[in-house]
């Protein structure tokens, strides 16, 4: 069967890819949070034994990346491409964590909704026969993206209630032709939604609408409803953003309860974390999908699951040019 | 025909995409250079009529979509997907400069090697009947990226004879299915090299060896040999990366001479506009591979022609940290 477009945005892979393999990799205070024993490696030292906390992040997704390759049960040799980025200027996370792999690598940006493009990538590069196997993967560093985003983690700032903490964590996953396993059969290319929000201690708010436009698209071109799915779990909305998104369908008459989860809100204990709106960061959703969420599809515990990818696509400099910040968001759908 | 992997990086598509229209848009300087006539736009002001560097890079961006869009004679809402990326930190020039355009877009980073990725994933997403067309971009802009990566230009800092000059300009291309007109028929994917090379203000030593890397897997896995292209472009490798890449290829008995021309040395009358070792910037072979070397495919002055973008994957955050440069290539085939 061949690949077919169900509409503008959403396409059906006519091989639909099996997960091979994947491995979520996050730092102590995502170890310690509601979904600890869903990670394949809990770093305990914010450095992970590097000298700053860059190469940490670093190590973070050649760790994701090694153990995901692993589960796959075939050497990294095996893998014919990677998809790959992160939220650092200029992506080091990536360029460095990669660097000793010899593997073709395809470096993407799309913020934090970088893992599900990578998924989008990595399926139609198996299921149009470019690549027998392919990983995507994406990771963050609290410490890394304070001091690049906002300020040096000695200046103690206030954080906003509507303010995210990004996670420490990277996920790993390997697509490819297999026997068994989770499929990845549908995906949705989003397009950027600009509702205007200019605070980028909010950037649920900023996310929330790009999310809304792509989910929409997608059910209406691959014919679905939210019901059709056992869980729709976004990226990194935190709960403001989620509350927003509910608001967004209820609008058009449609009800997420009970089927939408945001990872951000999943990966703390919010309150007694003290992580105020949730996680968020490229490594929230990817170690988030490849940890808890992946198990519960390889146990039968859903059988049908959204995973939405959510980036907000500003930097210091746009936000300091007084612009409002645009986001994206990608779907990818996986069947038990 | 379906896609064949001819080895472990190169690809040859099923149903090659032609060329269905493109632009380069470049500024002053560059219009000033011995290709000048070949662009589409030269914009006179540095702030192409914006308030900052960094929103004249998105214009530029967006006004070479526009061209080439127009240029393929279909209008903007017929693409089917955008790939696109820039140098900026969170590739602002990118998400701002098509913000407005309610296309799908998956977002890129492979630094100067942008474009050739962009190409890459384009052709490979119109092969596969995942669109029907697809537009590949990227831009640069000098003076926003000289105050990101190294000083403020008021400083008026020495540079050193190995340095290059960003190119304020960027390039886009439209594929698709077409009864005329260039195609591209191959790919290869390029890996990391990191040679070891620290100077940031060296960047062609850096990048020579991933380009050489590419281009010997693809000569090898395709059955080809320098000498059966016409003319085989790097994108920004300057003149003294140029020499390192041609001595490189000597060791392996293999001559460019004759066949090799660099974007970064085409663009700039490198002596007469001080430029020191040419041109570079991920505008830099958008620009020129969607002006001058189309051109010359369109009117017969070449057949084939080999792109090759050429990324160096260093951050100031990299650099500061004591880290050598690690570098990618990626190659595009087209046949006029």
């Amino acid at each position: 069967m061949s690949e077919t477009r169900l509409g503008a945005q959403t396409i059906r892979f006519g091989r639909p890819p099996r997960v091979l393999g994947c491995a979520g990799v996050v730092g102590k205070k995502e170890g310690e949070g509601p979904l600890g024993g869903s990670f394949d490696v809990v770093e305990t030292d914010a450095f992970c034994g590097e000298k700053t906390w860059e190469k940490a992040e670093s190590r973070l997704l050649r760790t994701a990346l090694a153990h995901a390759v692993e589960k796959a049960g075939r050497p990294l040799a095996e893998i014919d491409v990677l998809f790959a980025g992160d939220l650092l200027d200029q992506c080091i996370g990536t360029s460095f964590g990669l660097r000793d792999t010899g593997r073709p690598l395809l470096g993407l940006y799309a913020a934090c909704a970088t893992m599900a493009e990578g998924l989008v990538l990595a399926a139609a590069a198996v299921s149009a026969g470019y690549a027998r196997t392919a990983a995507a993967m994406s990771s963050s560093h609290f410490c890394a993206a304070e001091r690049q985003y906002r300020l040096p983690l000695e200046y103690g700032g206030q954080r906003a209630p509507t303010a995210q903490w990004t996670v420490t964590g990277a996920g790993a996953l390997v697509l490819g032709a297999g026997a068994s396993g989770p499929s990845l059969t549908h995906a949705a290319v989003g397009r950027i939604v600009d509702a205007g929000v200019k605070d980028p201690a909010h950037m649920g708010a900023a996310m929330a609408p790009a999310v809304h436009d792509t989910l929409r698209a997608f059910f209406a071109e691959s014919g679905t409803a939210p019901g059709d799915y056992d869980l729709i779990a976004t990226g990194d909305l935190g709960a403001p953003g989620s509350e927003l998104l509910h608001d967004l369908f209820a609008r058009d008459g449609v009800t997420l309860s009970g089927r939408h989860v945001d990872c951000g809100t999943l990966i703390y204990d919010v309150s007694a974390q003290d992580v105020h709106a949730g996680g968020s960061g490229a490594g929230c959703g990817a170690a988030v999908l490849c940890g808890h969420l992946m198990r519960g599809l390889q146990k039968g515990k859903w059988r049908r699951l959204l995973f939405c990818g959510t980036g907000a696509l500003l930097s210091p400099v746009s936000s300091a040019q007084g612009e409002s910040i645009p986001a994206v968001c990608h779907v990818v759908a996986f069947l038990a």
